[in-house]
């Protein structure tokens, strides 16, 4: 039997300190480069020699104010704030590779989604079909206050919106353009043909359109759909979505019961389990010895700041644990949102304070972390496929590009050769790429399936759908 | 006395048809190819090596679906549609570039602006202070509908709109965060200072905001401002806000009446006369020798569709011209908008028809056109600047990019002969180089400068404005 091959992606975001805070004090850091171009190609020039599958790109569009009430730490200590477009650093860096996909957010909430389709088509246009949309809804307050509402709107509430906002942008991409549409025909004088293209019109409870697609049909159509909702509503919306789910966990046990209950949805939504791959964060420290990987993470530790993590953490929860003494335990009314950031880094039963919190995200506290030899490193993240069925990982940045270099350098020829990862890309898109045999378009099973430009040749005016 | 320099944007859309339609089909053309990236990597390399100021990209949210009633045309020849996001392929052109500027086109009818002032500051710092903002309203209700409303917003509404969308953006470019708000102090750990950073609070009648800025100072903090309404109120806006204006007009007559009346708008909003800079449209189609331009001249034409440019101009206009005999003498009833349209194209005072309309929309028809070897053009481009007071032009693609190879070839070594023309970059920002000597940040006399982060110290938590 072919051993499962491990799918990787790096994971940044267009800003300073993303998930390990602080390390931007480190000499070796460059990620306060983060404002110039060729901080992003060369990037993704070194993610391509790695074979990486591709670079996923966080957003937020709030500032994480929870913590005392202010951005005081948060500014210090550049906690995804100031934050730049994810969007537009992947053109350059598409131009340098040919392989790298590149995982983009984009928040339903606020993003008009007619604009936001163009976008997206232009992007897989111009990376001949290696984008990959990551849906949020986002969970911020500040972010709602930024786009001029008072608070949110409640979460369920947000999927429903979710919800339509996907079958506005499925129509757009996938019905407004028959696939034999552009016919580029110099000598017949038709570019595209009017018989083959439709307006589409959709009037729903959040949304009214009324218009083709601006955009010609790019490679895959749909971009990939990457989601992380962990909640039971996030999970279902992921089992009808997405392709690609991101989760967290600290235990495999934890991580297997995630994996398991997705793939249920997904089969339960009328898919194969196997139409989701799952992928886990992870940070790795790795050395060329186990002794030596431990002095990195520990040099590296010295240059992070846990209250940055703690600050991070907190607009996450919503607990403002400034109002914690340091080993009071922390009593707060859970909700699921809590629940899922808490499970993520630490086990629910254990008792928490802000002195383990501050412990614990020092370095690599939000996702689970290995440390060691490339030997070390390849046998954890195997054991982990192999006990999760996960299909692969987020890698988290520390020091950047350093971290990735290192991974590259040490861990990926150990995964070569133990046959557990890629030796060559495979031809084609990112969906190809990340479901080989299955063609650039999304399959028959999925949801955006339904809003395909009908088969049968139409005829008439493209003013009617 | 030093002479004068001429001013030159290349004048693009991210699409096929752009302003001469039809020329997608000559053998030469390679507008098919915008979708690919290094149809742009290449083109702003050949601008560049031609010394031009900037590449100006117009865009359109609407479909143009007044001739007829229908897409007819529009889609076989590609007129504007499909159309891809503009902003996206700045990036890679920026990446192969140093001194390229970018004009980039957005709706502040559509785009909310706490997104957009985010999506131009990254622009601004992945460039390095290149970028200008071409500011539209629009004038499509096919675009209208197509982000859900039932009709546009009526035209002085809509500038109501866009000086509330000014003053928004300008507070968070310019007001948010204090010059000295980022000092990347490793050793200190302090990435930027709380107490040099505020937040915006804005109430206003269209739209609400609370929240600061979340990118912080790129290199010219608001980009360049271009604008391009020629309506009496739409001037009004230039003479406040716009660094550049582009116009159209037929006649030296014309334009200087045009670019008096703003410089006299402009000097009334308590700036200088010459804080603006003008640029015209213009075709132009070159060759050794005026015979081999006439010989190119009629040759493109023959590529040219007449009716593509028709169906443009009657959703310029709002006038249905498949309405009309060829020969029947047009009458309508005439609005601001109309009139500037037609003058744009033709003498108002003399009878139109639709077969008058298509000889003047074959080929260069919507801008003024000069054909001839590179004596001719230079002497024509003198003459313009010469006589209207005009800084320059945005220069339109016929079969491209060998226009604008031709126009680099040919016109420009002849311009620098003749001292007319830049024969390095100035070094700096765009802002810098447009308006040498005046630094990259908007001039105090702006409107903008209002919104500035006070120049005194503040003092306390960055959660009040």
């Amino acid at each position: 039997m072919v051993q499962k091959q491990i799918l990787l992606n790096a994971f940044s975001m267009n800003c300073v300190g993303h998930i390990n805070h602080g390390l931007w004090t480190h000499p070796d850091d460059r990620s306060t480069r983060y404002v110039d171009l060729d901080y992003w190609t060369d990037l993704a020039k070194l993610l391509e020699r790695g074979k990486f599958d591709g670079l996923f790109l966080a957003d937020v569009l709030g500032a994480y104010d929870i913590y005392g009430g202010s951005l005081d730490i948060i500014l210090k200590e550049a906690v995804q704030l100031p934050i730049n477009d994810p969007l537009l650093v992947v053109p350059a860096m598409a131009a340098v590779t040919k392989h790298l996909g590149f995982g983009v957010t984009s928040n339903v909430m606020y993003e008009p989604p007619f604009l936001f389709a163009r976008r997206m088509s232009t992007l897989d246009h111009l990376t001949k079909g290696r984008v990959a949309w990551n849906i949020v809804t986002g969970y911020l307050d500040s972010a709602a206050r930024a786009m001029g509402l008072a608070r949110q709107v409640a979460h369920d509430e947000r999927y429903d919106l979710a919800e339509e906002y996907l079958e506005l942008v499925y129509k757009l991409w996938e019905g407004s353009w028959a696939d034999d549409a552009v016919v580029r025909d110099r000598e017949g004088r038709v570019f595209a043909r009017p018989d083959r293209i439709r307006k589409i019109a959709h009037a729903g409870k959040h949304f009214q359109l009324d218009s083709v697609h601006l955009s010609e049909p790019s490679p895959q159509r749909t971009p990939v759909l990457f989601q992380a909702g962990s909640s039971s509503r996030g999970q279902d919306f992921a089992a009808t979505h997405a392709e690609c789910v991101f989760i967290s966990n600290q235990s495999p046990a934890g991580a297997r019961d995630i994996v398991a209950t997705l793939r249920d949805r997904v089969a339960h939504a009328g898919r194969r389990r196997e139409d989701v791959k799952v992928f886990m964060g992870i940070t790795v420290v790795v050395a060329p010895t186990d002794a030596e990987a431990r002095d990195k993470y520990e040099e590296y530790r010295r240059y992070a700041s846990p209250q940055a993590g703690l600050a991070h953490f907190a607009s996450a929860t919503g607990i403002d644990f400034s109002r914690f003494a340091p080993d009071e335990p922390i009593t707060h009314v859970r909700n699921e949102a809590i629940n899922s950031a808490v499970d993520a880094i630490t086990r629910r039963e254990t008792g928490w304070t802000v002195s383990r919190l501050l412990d614990q995200l020092a370095l690599g506290g939000r996702y689970a972390t290995v440390v060691g030899s490339p030997s070390t490193v390849a046998d954890a993240l195997q054991g982990w496929i192999r006990d999760t069925d996960l299909d692969g990982f987020n890698l988290t940045r520390t020091v950047t590009p350093q971290s990735f270099a290192d991974f590259i350098d040490l861990v990926v020829p150990e995964l070569q050769d133990r046959g557990a990862y890629k030796t060559e890309y495979a031809e084609g898109t990112l969906r190809e790429k990340l479901f080989p045999g299955t063609g650039a378009r999304l399959p028959d099973t999925h949801a955006a399936a339904r809003q395909r430009y009908p088969h049968e040749a139409t005829a008439g005016s493209p003013r009617a759908e």
